[in-house]
Parts: structure tokens; sequence; C-alpha cells
């Protein structure tokens, strides 16, 4: 890739996530502020049906309908499934009008601090991350890599090019004025990062990144009917991206008994008490920390 | 009143509050917690389909259901609205089954601690609150009166005795631990306060209490479409009960204008950028700070 022609925002993508609903909003209201002289910058508001309803989705969560698969099944067709078609159509088509680099924004309950979710080992997306991180202490690296793009079921797998945004803690349904500056301000570095490749002038990075590489995800303590039986321990919950070592207390059950940790190795959480994920049965994803070569 | 038989402990009210709606099902299965020798304990789930979908409410918010005429009118019959009716066949019915005091768990995403909202000035309660505020001083007396119990729309327009918790911060659809700990203390000190009252025994409280009296709710900015344009300002988030004075920061704009608290006088804020009043066009509640004689 020579040049990038055209950067995507999306925002909404899950409705309740106001931080990148309404910055889109901002944006699309003052375009002067994501205009940069070598490429165009479009603005989409993923889901504006589920933001209406301040819901994370109304039938389907939009970002787990993005698998190679799900996008040629002409059968299925809730509104999300529609809605990532069309997204698809808007950003991925073949045509001059395909987004070179998508950011996807979302807001978390967890305290993810501004975490750059990672969905490929580009070199290009780990020497941008890496700039960030450099420029901006709140900022954290976690990968989730898949086998192959056709299983990635997520709105960045439209593009190899570019990441979603994560920031928290913050509560769904809410703005929260210092994310949203923040989540601004990491965005505007962005788009300054990326004319600076378009004109031949990457910012020098250090050599090595810090990335939580996903391992595996852990359900909350649960009763034989399936339902919830505790909760994060005290002291875990906002302890996104610390060590978790073996035996640390991990949950607090209902009668009070704490469960800890059973590995042989250290973790390191994040999502923890992310609210959407209750649905999912996910309590928390553990990661490896590891530093990659750029 | 010379005895109160029968005590009713709500959750769920609004299904996406977890800390009540979880706190009535740990009562269920242990329900020693809250039994005590003078009177009978009851829970309620109030919104189960609610609570099933992590959702405030299907049709209209429950909390909102109980004006008098609403619960005499046959014609409203939304999921809401008939579980509305069928509360008060549970807790206000005529029979021995009425319940003498009810204690409605909610949850909110602003900072208020731990909250008992006054529907009314009853004395009884007035004592009850400043023992539970002068034993843990998270606990914060908020009063929103009504001219009548007709015109009080909230699940404690049931009945005389008893009031709503409001305990936060904390996002919605999760579980805290520390909060949820809190908020069940809070029951067991209530609970021990009418059992005490049944034997005579009513601990001793000061002669005064500081109530937050409302005076008037406070929109978002918006703009002449009726979209948001602004946030709760960095300086006021978090700030529920604290002195808000003329000229203070009240809103951050998204063109970042600063809207000041623009009044004679000061007020107290509380329910500061609540989730779920984003769709009722309110960003807070403004209170006048008050000693009560009680």
């Amino acid at each position: 890739m020579n040049k990038i022609n055209r950067v995507a925002i999306v925002g909404g993508t899950h409705g309740n996530e106001f931080t990148g609903a309404y910055l889109i909003q901002k944006f699309a209201q003052f375009p002067d502020l994501i205009t940069r002289p070598s490429f165009e910058t479009v603005t989409l508001l993923a889901n504006p049906q589920a933001f209406a309803a301040t819901r994370r989705y109304l039938d389907k969560d939009l970002n787990r309908c993005f698998l190679r698969q799900d996008l040629q099944n002409l059968t299925l067709n809730s509104y999300e499934e529609l809605q990532a078609k069309s997204l698809q159509n808007s950003l991925a088509s073949n045509g001059d009008k395909q987004a070179d680099f998508i950011l996807d924004l979302h807001s978390t309950t967890a305290n993810m601090g501004l975490t750059i979710i990672l969905v490929n080992t580009n070199p290009f997306n780990l020497k941008l991350a890496a700039y960030l991180s450099e420029i901006n202490p709140l900022v954290k690296v976690y990968c989730c890599n898949f086998k192959s793009i056709a299983e990635n079921p997520f709105v960045n797998s439209l593009c190899e090019l570019g990441f979603a945004i994560e920031v928290g803690p913050i509560a769904q349904g809410i703005l929260k004025a210092t994310l949203f500056q923040q989540t601004e301000k990491l965005i505007h570095g962005i788009l300054d990062y990326l004319e600076q490749f378009n004109q031949g002038k990457i910012p020098p990075t250090k050599e090595t990144l810090t990335v939580y590489q996903h391992l595996f995800v852990v359900d909350y303590p649960k009763k034989q009917d399936g339902t919830i039986f505790g909760m994060i321990h005290p002291q875990l919950q906002d302890k996104d991206y610390q060590a978790l070592n073996p035996g640390d207390r991990m949950f607090l059950t209902f009668d009070n008994q704490t469960i800890v940790y059973q590995s042989e190795s250290t973790a390191w959480p994040v999502f923890i008490n992310e609210a959407a994920y209750y649905e999912k049965g996910i309590a928390m994803a553990l990661t490896e920390k590891q530093q990659f070569k750029i």
C-alpha cells in the first residue's frame, strides 16, 4: 500500500455506547476537525436504530455479524445482519469508495483506559499502535488474532488497516466529558499519523511494543441452572491490564466465598465486568503480556 | 400504627439495575438473612421480563406506573401497567397480606452513594432515615414530595412507610461487589430498626436531619432539533450532593463552550448524568439542602 485515500470513522456500532456515537455526530457537524490534506475522512453511525433505542443492538450484536460466510448468506436478514451487509458495501466494495483504514469506536464499563483492539498484526497497525502508546500512557494494545479474516466477526474485518478503540470505564447510555475529550484527542493523533504516512514522514517509535495477547475468557460463578452466583471480587474490580497471579482473588460469591485464580502462570485480565458481556458468559478476558518487535 | 407485620423488599423495578435484582435473588435463597422475629419479610422481583432482557423496562417505566388514576384505569394494559396493578394487589390489598413497609431497591450511574429517596415526610420515615444516616456517612436523604399520594407514580406510593434506596455510581447491567455489600448492610440496618421499633426500643437519633429537597430538573444543552449538544462538565461529574454555586460550570458543549449555573442561589445537584434520564430530558435534579426537625 502506497497511500491511504479514504479513512472511515465508525461510531455507534453498539447503540448504547455514546462516546463514539456522539463523536460521529460532532465530526459530522464540524468536518474540519477530521479533514486532512492527503485523504478523505468519512463518518458512519453504524447502528442508528439501536442508538435511537439506547440499546447495544435490536436483534443481534452488530459487531458479531461480519463473518465472511454470514455477509455472503442472503438468508440472514435481521436488522443488524442487513446493516452489516450495508456497511460492507459502503466500506469494502471494490470501487474507489473503499476504505483504506477503518477506526471503529467503542466504549466499555471496564477500566480499560484508551484501548486499541488489534485484530491482526499488520506492521502498519503495530507501528501506529506503538506511536499512540508512546504519546499517551493511557493507550494500551490488546490483540485478538483470528486464524483467518473469514473468522473475524468484527467491523474491522472489512479492512486490513485500522482497529477498534475501546474506552472506559463508562456506563452504557451516558457521555463522560473527560473520556469524550481523550477519545477525540486519540482520533486526531491517528489522523495526523496517517497524514504523515501519506507524506512519507512516519514518526519514529521504539522497536518493541507491549501487546496484551488474548488467551481465553472466564465466566462468572454460576449455579446449576445457569444463573449468576457471584461478582467480580472487589480486589479485581477496575484492575484491567494488571497482573493476576495464581491465588489472587477473582470472584466473590453471594454467600461470601472467595474464588481465586487457579493457574500455573500469571495472566493480565481485560474487559473485567463489562456490562454487555454478562449475556455472553464473559466476566473477563485473560491475556498474556508480550513484547512485539515492530 | 402500632406494629409492623409485613415488610416487602422490592428489587428489579428497573430490569437493568442489577444490585437490587440480585439482592432479591440472594435473599430468596438465604431467607434467614432477612428474617426477624416480629414481622414477616417478603421479596419481590418487580419486573422479571425487563430483568431477563437487561432493560430498564419493556413498554413503560414501571416506576412511573403507580399514579392512583392509572392503577384504576383498566384500559392501561401494557406489560408494566399490568405489572403495576399486580404489585398493588400483592402489596397494598386490604387483606392481611398488605405490606406495612416497602423498600424499593434502585441503582444509578450518578455518584449518589447510598441515597434514601423519601416520597413523604412521615415522621417514622424521617426517624429511620436519620438513624441510617447517623450509622453510615454514605447515606444521604433526598426528598421529592408530591402534593398528594394520588400524584405519586412510584412503587413507594403503595405504602405510607418505606422508601426507595438509590445506590451508585454503577453502570446499568453490572454488579459491583462493594456497592452490593454496602446495600445489603443498609437493608440489614433497616430491618434491625424495624425489629427494634416493634419491640418498643427505637434507637435515639439527633433532633435534626439533613434533607436534600427536590426543586426542579435541568436538561442537557440541545440543538433546535432536540438532539443533545453537550455533556456534564468534568468539574461537575460525580459531584452529587455538593454545592453548585451561581457561576459554577455545569455543561461542556461539543464545540467546547462552558455553560455555567445561572441563578441567584446555591443548589445541590443529584442524579448527575444518570443514564436512564437522557430519554427523560434530565441531566440532573437540583435540590435545596434543608434541616428537618424530627
